[in-house]
């Protein structure tokens, strides 16, 4: 797949310390990893392998999207500006219920993957339903991903009976664990409100037994303490606490609710923290406290959501409202500058994965890497300080290269059909009323 | 310049009742207006003159951008991150003085025609000094505009002694008025602290007297009442209605803070206002209270303001930060709804900036159309209630006509070389340190 070697000539590098723009550098990638790179002045000899001209390109690490329900590709725009219950009861839980299954998620999660590539995102952080298909459709479309599958204690598509839906689990991490080192499978429990004390429990276990991650989503809405399985007046995450569910395994995602405790549990656990903030905006979920949580040394990720609530899988979008909303929230233009963001969306985001050596352009580094085409009028002037959170988009990726291997140049998609996914999911959306 | 007919076939358009999309519509051009459209089944014989084929795309009315200064896209990524005094005072004055002149003006605001095209912007207001360069440059690009000479009364570019900035305002109405049906001159006071009240005054009569707009800053932070120019307890809006400025030729930008008797005194006066809300986040303004306003009855527009206080001069990215920031603010998804943002940024910001017939799809309207290519990954599927407010970018604008005339064709802008606006912009950018 892969050519054993690749140089990237004349491009900008941010590099340390603080991520400066240096121009005119090299670097150079053997096989699926970052080998060194450096300055024009002092390139190495031309290797035999493929090269690629930088000019006028920023190299950046490849984003991440680590919160993501990728077949929901075909609710977008579905059923906008409505209340989260309402817009989760009476319209995406029916819709799933009719729609959701093996066909609709390998295509549906496929396009989700041919927006990513295209918007510059090279791994994702999936949760659904049918996951095996979202597996091998981004297996196929060449990301890098960690594939959740979903539990909950409701008939689902594709575990009609709840009871079963630990052992659907098993065996989804059985069938994925050591099959692709670009996939790293892992458990999704929905929420402490979908799923009883002993579901969570289980999932749990079961993800330690596989040293998987363990996502769910938690502290979303005000209302979420109230509608807890197992009400004692906890919060959501003092819930969690009180399960054992909580360590650096755990991926918390959302936490808008959180009170100091809360963050106190948090933060002495190391479970991760994926942000969302164009769907806790577009869902009125409210805002969460970003700035504190980094303060308690919580490790802060970004993800876009499913796209039904967001409704893009831009991660330059989400790193924008990910700092501007943080600003609003404390009336403060200094708190969460870009490069937080940045770190959010690659570094900190592989961290919560738990995924070594990915995201930052380092030696030994996967080489997970994006080129932006800098030749655009709203891309210009560059200053040295600034590497474009606020102007820049996922249309600027130019070319996309995972694992060594390059999936995406000039925009052409070299690892799937794009006209096809959308064809696919166009009929599929037909019967739904597109 | 524009070819006296064209047809544009097999488009999708948003109509009427309640703008859902129509497929397979034709629409055609007469002149500089819409002459008419409907159903393909009823499609009237091929006129002589251009045709395009709208296989698809979706048609939309030109957005309009209402507040923006275009020449400080040379500040694009210069100073982010701070806040809005020190920003102000500390790197953005002190590089206008240094590096503002006529051939900055004309350049600077070229590239941002650039970017406005390239994002589907078919008309802008702008504020700045060397405001006939602006003008210039604008109609150069082909665009729509209301050029606003600033005034001030500190010694600014073009105008050393600020005893002559009334003059000078004067001098630029003349000279542009019936110069052009795509430029209509106006004057834009930069703000009750940086202006006296007799300089309002002054200004405003000169507005009056050439029927022209008269904008200005107001309310954008929450210490201005401490600032003004004359304080005397009052809020910016008290003020300016004391001064008798608020009246439907004048333009209140930000009004962020703003109490229960400021927007019964906008209602009243019918003043219009316009928000930018990527810019009030990102400079730690605020939120505008755009709910309450427009529960009021005030006519509520949109613009980015300067890319140094945004970055970007998407339009399409605007309208998401206006719905979505205001659901955020009243926990209320339903709260400004994607088409309310729509509105802000055609019908309401044609009537704001006094533009008649202008910003819808309508027989007699302006013939300022985009054209978006559907056929894209991040915009499948399409239900017909949705007309992708939320996922659309700039970079989805296929064709730009302005005024009849096709500016833009498969995203080439046919008025202007963009690479000649970037080389001249990195120019002058590189005097700065980029």
């Amino acid at each position: 797949m892969h050519t054993p070697s690749l140089l990237i000539s004349n491009v900008s590098i941010p590099v340390s310390p603080g991520n400066r723009l240096a121009k005119s550098q090299w670097l150079l990638v053997k096989n699926t990893k970052i080998d060194s790179f450096g300055s024009m002045e002092m390139m190495p000899a031309l290797p035999a392998g493929q090269h690629i001209d930088g000019t006028g390109k920023l190299l950046l690490p490849g984003l991440i999207n680590a919160h993501n329900h990728c077949a929901m590709t075909l609710f977008r725009g579905m059923a906008d500006d409505l209340k989260l219950s309402h817009w989760l009861h009476d319209h995406i839980f029916p819709a799933e219920a009719k729609h959701v299954n093996q066909e609709m998620v390998y295509w549906c999660t496929k396009l989700a993957a041919a927006e990513m590539i295209l918007s510059g995102t090279t791994t994702v952080a999936d949760g659904y339903f049918h996951e095996e298909q979202a597996a091998k459709a981004l297996l196929k479309s060449g990301m890098r991903a960690v594939p959740a599958q979903a539990i909950i204690d409701f008939p689902a598509p594709g575990v009609p009976d709840p009871a079963k839906n630990i052992a659907a689990a098993e065996q989804f991490l059985q069938q994925w664990q050591n099959s692709d080192e670009r996939i790293t499978p892992a458990l999704f429990a929905h929420s402490p409100y979908t799923c009883s004390p002993q579901t969570l429990q289980r999932a749990k276990q079961l993800a330690q037994k596989y040293q998987s991650r363990f996502f769910i989503h938690a502290a979303e809405s005000r209302d979420e303490a109230q509608i807890l399985m197992d009400p004692q007046g906890k919060s959501p995450v003092q819930h969690l606490a009180t399960l054992g569910l909580l360590d650096e395994a755990t991926v918390l995602i959302h936490c808008v609710w959180l009170d100091d405790e809360d963050r106190e549990r948090i933060a002495k656990s190391n479970a991760g923290v994926i942000i969302c903030p164009q769907s806790h905006l577009k869902l009125a979920s409210g805002i969460a406290e970003v700035t504190e949580m980094l303060g308690k040394g919580i490790a802060i990720g970004l993800g876009t959501d499913g796209c039904a609530s967001n409704n893009s899988l831009d991660m330059f979008q989400e790193m924008d409202f990910l700092a501007k909303s943080q600003k609003l929230r404390t009336l403060d233009a200094t708190a969460l500058p870009a490069k937080t963001a940045f770190t959010a969306a690659t570094e900190s985001n592989a961290l919560i994965l738990g995924l070594p050596n990915l995201g930052k352009i380092a030696p030994g580094y996967k080489a997970d890497l994006i080129l932006l085409d800098m030749n655009k009028a709203h891309l210009q002037p560059c200053y040295s300080n600034d590497f474009c959170t606020y102007n820049a988009s996922g249309s600027d990726v130019h070319t996309v290269i995972i694992n060594g291997e390059v999936v995406m140049q000039n925009r052409k998609i070299l690892s799937l059909d794009v006209d096809e996914c959308m064809t696919e999911v166009r009929k599929l959306a037909r019967t739904i009323g597109a």
